[in-house]
């Protein structure tokens, strides 16, 4: 099956979520962000015309005839089908707990940017960002990341991913956050490099697997930018 | 098997989430929430210690050996156990789905009265919940309600649940998040009824079953307060 994923176009975001576990999988995968037909096919989604099962927002996966949205239930969905999740069903409850952790993590960083509306610009709640980033810096990526750190400190000592030694989408999605992060808060992250050693080697590890560079050193990865998720305020990052 | 469930005590939050289909199902459930012993029970898991799968936050799952947490994760896990939801694969992922944009809808109801920081109470970040209630007024809560409004209207006649005419979790779900709506922002859902006639007529049917009759006339059912996800404060419910 060809796999079709639905998100806009001149951004990472949730859609980057998906993208990696194709690109580690060499999956064949028709990306509409990429095509101006795709475009219009994800608005029709949207709107949910013809669609049995409506998507809130993007990204959204279409496997044959079925439509999934939610970034977690995408990758609930893909991980057995791309070998990035083992079989058992408490391995992949533990994947998908995981990964819903990480959707609240990055749920709480765009709103370093945004914290009174997504609609309105950065520009207009630049003094409450302000407010949530400091916040966000002193307690909550100390406690997201100490998280994934206590976890992988807990694995046995050969096992240097998040469900041991086998590379799961949750390490995928981990990369991609700290990516993400070292875009954003630079400074914030240079100083925690330290503190979180086995989350930051994960990070590395990913970046080094041979699909995941040669995607990395592609046109198909787009550069972070200042309208996605991650994005780099000098002054949100003191 | 006996489930058992971690959450805070003096608070539904999360938690009545898991309560709910325990309580629809008939099923016997231990809730640590009412115990001494529970509570520091959820504690050590919160530490971590001896723990296979640690959680991030409660509410916990304990199934046999097993450890799940994050809400929508404990849904996945319990729906078909509980016989509630279809059995089909792309059913249980479209339950899903819509667990985890009531999920996103519950986070943005909650950053009304806390857009700044979850550790600061609300008294010192009122000037910005006020924004923030004013945009999730305007702009989110019509977005959400209008979507699952929606769906109910794409369904057959009969069929007066999110999935079709059986009830599933996340009909369930849909009534404690509009029961709380209803306590945190009465005037705004006053206005909003006629808008959503068949959402709210979700929560009517939810709240006459029998078994969530019996439950919210119970002591078991905490009152909705200021401690919670929903809180009221007449000022952001203009």
């Amino acid at each position: 099956m060809r796999y079709e994923l639905y998100y806009w176009p001149t951004i990472q975001g949730r859609g980057e979520f998906v993208r990696l576990p194709f690109e580690e999988a060499g999956a064949d995968y028709f990306d509409a962000a990429r095509t101006k037909r795709g475009m219009a096919m994800m608005m029709r989604m949207l709107e949910g015309r013809g669609v049995s099962y409506p998507p809130f927002a993007p990204p959204i996966l279409k496997a044959g005839r079925v439509l999934i949205s939610q970034t977690a239930n995408i990758l609930l969905f893909l991980g057995p089908r791309l070998h990035l999740v083992p079989a058992a069903e408490s391995a992949r409850l533990w994947a998908h707990q995981l990964q819903l952790t990480i959707a609240d993590f990055i749920e709480e960083i765009h709103a370093t940017h945004h914290p009174i509306a997504g609609g309105l610009y950065y520009e207009q709640q630049k003094r409450e960002a302000r407010l949530r980033a400091a916040d966000f810096l002193k307690n909550r990526l100390p406690k997201f990341l100490g998280y994934f750190e206590r976890i992988l400190g807990g694995n046995a000592k050969r096992d240097h991913y998040l469900l041991g030694s086998r590379l799961t989408y949750a390490d995928l999605s981990l990369f991609q956050t700290i990516d993400g992060l070292n875009y954003a808060l630079p400074r914030a992250m240079a100083r925690s490099g330290r503190r979180y050693p086995r989350a930051i080697a994960v990070h590395e590890r990913v970046a080094e697997r041979p699909r995941i560079a040669a995607y990395l050193a592609s046109e198909r990865r787009l550069a972070f930018n200042q309208q996605g998720l991650f994005r780099h305020y000098p002054e949100l990052d003191r």
